[in-house]
Parts: structure tokens; C-alpha cells; sequence
């Protein structure tokens, strides 16, 4: 149960994080349609139908508005990988299902990968932002491999994990950058794609060996 | 031979290209040291003993010296990468070499890499100049690919070729950083580590088997 937080009948209060979700819902469509140094406070608050005074109580300045969408967008895309990656599975159907997630997400909203994750890869502070967010996929990405290996009887250590994660993850982003570009490509494509390399790498691909999605 | 521009004994005169890459060198240094917005055209104009206005007449603003830069080192970061793969070699060998190459240069100059890299990828117009780099990177591993699959017989769609080397050169990006953020890791045993992912792939690491550099 949500709490009101007026009993008075004439102001239609939300909640502070219904109010919340509404602006950085406006704030993500306007820093995705304009960038982030075009995009401006007034038009966010419009969208939001919301005073602008507001928008900078809630949620402080463009910059911190911005850092929101960030946390938001990329909490959003890890939830929907870490659902998809069910631990019981074989580590490729993890993997396939962890990709096509990742995909799934990129191609849904090109627009935003486009402007919030490209933006905030070069300029501080939203740099750092996404360095956190990268070192948590590749943790996520580790720990599958780690537990795979387990499955295995066998284990690797820390570091060597890490590698190929942050490896797996550079893919990852390197092919999502290019299915932003591509508003013609398929995502479940890119992820089989995607899934070839990392799985089965180059050396099998060029001898014919091709890694298919299992049909449902 | 250089021809003098100028036969005047009192004026130590440089031909222009000289000139221009002591200026290149200061530049980056400077751009290493300080990253680019904290990086003035005078520290620069002193570390190439140079006058400022001289700078300003032979490379332009500071944004398009900080491109000079960014074209100078992709130009020397892809000679090395493209004379180190010899074509003669099997594929697996040409991208074992094209790796160590990198992750060689990339340790060698891992300030340079993190500012000017980093600092380009964000922000504009620098993130075009590297997109262009990137392009010409992956034009070079599909190059790689397809010679290696012809010498095999086969044949591959274009456009496939693209997807793999995309998701080859975002690893080898992520791992740079990597490698960039850890001075006392080995560029060698990073290039290994990478051909592991990329020429093996997640499945066979999973069932022990490693690729190894060949014994000299």
C-alpha cells in the first residue's frame, strides 16, 4: 500500500516515486531525441507535465537527471539479463537466453542506447557511471561462467574469469552498437550472432561449425 | 632529403613535418598528463619548445590538435597491428600476432590510451574520428576472416563477416581497458587471454581446452 501523502481532495498528490518514474520517463525520451547537451530542463518538465522547480526538487540538476536515467536504463537492462538467464540451465542456453535478453533490450530502445550509453562513455561524471555498470555485467558474466565450470567439476582462477567476461562484455557492446545503427537488424539475429563468437569462436566458425538458437 | 626551407644560418629551421611531430609528441603527452579539457595549448607549445601562435598556425585549435593526435596514434596503433599479421600465416597465427600488436602498443602506452581513446569516444567530434578508426579496424579482422575462409574454400555473407569482427574488435576494446587500468599486468598474457575468448570460444574454456601461443 502506497501512502497518501495529502488527505487533502483539491491536489492530486503521486506519490514521490510515481512522480519520480514520470520524469525520468520524459527525461529519457528527451535526452534520447535531443542528446544530452540540446536536451533542456523545460522541455523534461513539459513532458513530465510537471514545473520545472519541481523536476530540480526531485531529482536535481540535468547532470544529476541524467546520472538517474543512467542508473535507471542500465537497472532495467540487467534485470531483464539476470531474469532471462535461468541458473538451472546448461551454460550456453544461460548464455543464449543472457544475450538475446541484452539484445532484445538494445533493439527496443535504440534511441536511448544510443544517447545515454554512448554519451556517458566518454564524458565525466557519467563515465564512471558506466564503468560500475559494465563491472556489474561483468561480474554477472563471470559468476555464470564460474558456475558452469563448477558444474564441471572444475574451476579457474578469479582473474582468468574476469578476462574473458570483460572480453564477452566488449563483444556485447561493440554488437549493440552497431544494432543501434541498424534500425533494419533483427536482435534475436544479433544475439545468435553474438552467441557464435562466444561461444564456439572464430577457430570453429571458419571451419563451418555454426552454434544454432535450440527451437522452441 | 629534406630541402631547407630557408638558407639562413641564424635560423635553426625545421622542415614542417618535423616540426609538426614534435608538436604531435608534446601534444600527447600533455593530453596523457592532463586529459583534454585540463590541457592548455601553452604547456604544449613549452614541452615542443615551440612558440604558442606557431601551434595555433601549424595544427589549428585544440580540438583539432587533440584529432591530429587521435589520427597519429590510430595510424601507428594500425601499422603495427597490420605488420605484425602477415598474410602468408595461418589465420589462427595472423590473429595471435594482430593481438599481441595491440595489447603491445595499447601497454606500451596505456596514458595514451586511456585520454585520448577514453576521451574520444564520448564526446564530440572526437567520437566520429574514432568510429572511422573502428571501422577500419574491423575492416581489417572481416579482411582477415574472409582471406582465412577462401583459403579454405569457403565462402562467407559480408555482412556476417562484419557482425564477427565488430564483436572481435569491441573485446579486444574492453580488454585494452582493462589492461590500461592494470600497469602490472602483461600485454602478452592479455593478447593470450583474448585469442583464448576469440579464437576458442566460452564452450571449449569451459571444457579445459586452451589455446597457447606457439613456442618460439
Amino acid at each position: 500500500m502506497l501512502a497518501r501523502v495529502s488527505s487533502s481532495p483539491t491536489f492530486k498528490r503521486l506519490p514521490r516515486a510515481v512522480r519520480e518514474q514520470q520524469m525520468l520517463d520524459a527525461a529519457v525520451k528527451v535526452f534520447s531525441r535531443r542528446g544530452f547537451h540540446a536536451a533542456s530542463m523545460d522541455e523534461i518538465a513539459d513532458d513530465a507535465g510537471i514545473s520545472k522547480p519541481m523536476v530540480y526538487a526531485y531529482l536535481g540538476t540535468k547532470e544529476e537527471l541524467f546520472v538517474a536515467c543512467l542508473h535507471r536504463e542500465t537497472a532495467r537492462m540487467m534485470e531483464a539479463i539476470a531474469g532471462a538467464a535461468a541458473p538451472d540451465l546448461p551454460a550456453d542456453q544461460r548464455l543464449w537466453r543472457g544475450l538475446r535478453a541484452f539484445f532484445g533490450f538494445v533493439g527496443a530502445h535504440r534511441d536511448g542506447w544510443a544517447v545515454l550509453y554512448r554519451q556517458a562513455r566518454g564524458s565525466q561524471p557519467f563515465a564512471g557511471e558506466l564503468a560500475a555498470m559494465r563491472t556489474r555485467l561483468v561480474d554477472v558474466v563471470a559468476g555464470m561462467l564460474d558456475h558452469a565450470l563448477r558444474a564441471e567439476g572444475r574451476e579457474v582462477a578469479g582473474t582468468e574469469l574476469e578476462l574473458v567476461a570483460y572480453a564477452l562484455v566488449g563483444a556485447s557492446e561493440s554488437l549493440a552498437d552497431w544494432l543501434a545503427d541498424h534500425p533494419e537488424a533483427d536482435p534475436e539475429r544479433t544475439a545468435t550472432r553474438m552467441m557464435n563468437v562466444a561461444w564456439l569462436g572464430a577457430g570453429q566458425l571458419l571451419h563451418g561449425v555454426t552454434w544454432r538458437p535450440p527451437t522452441p
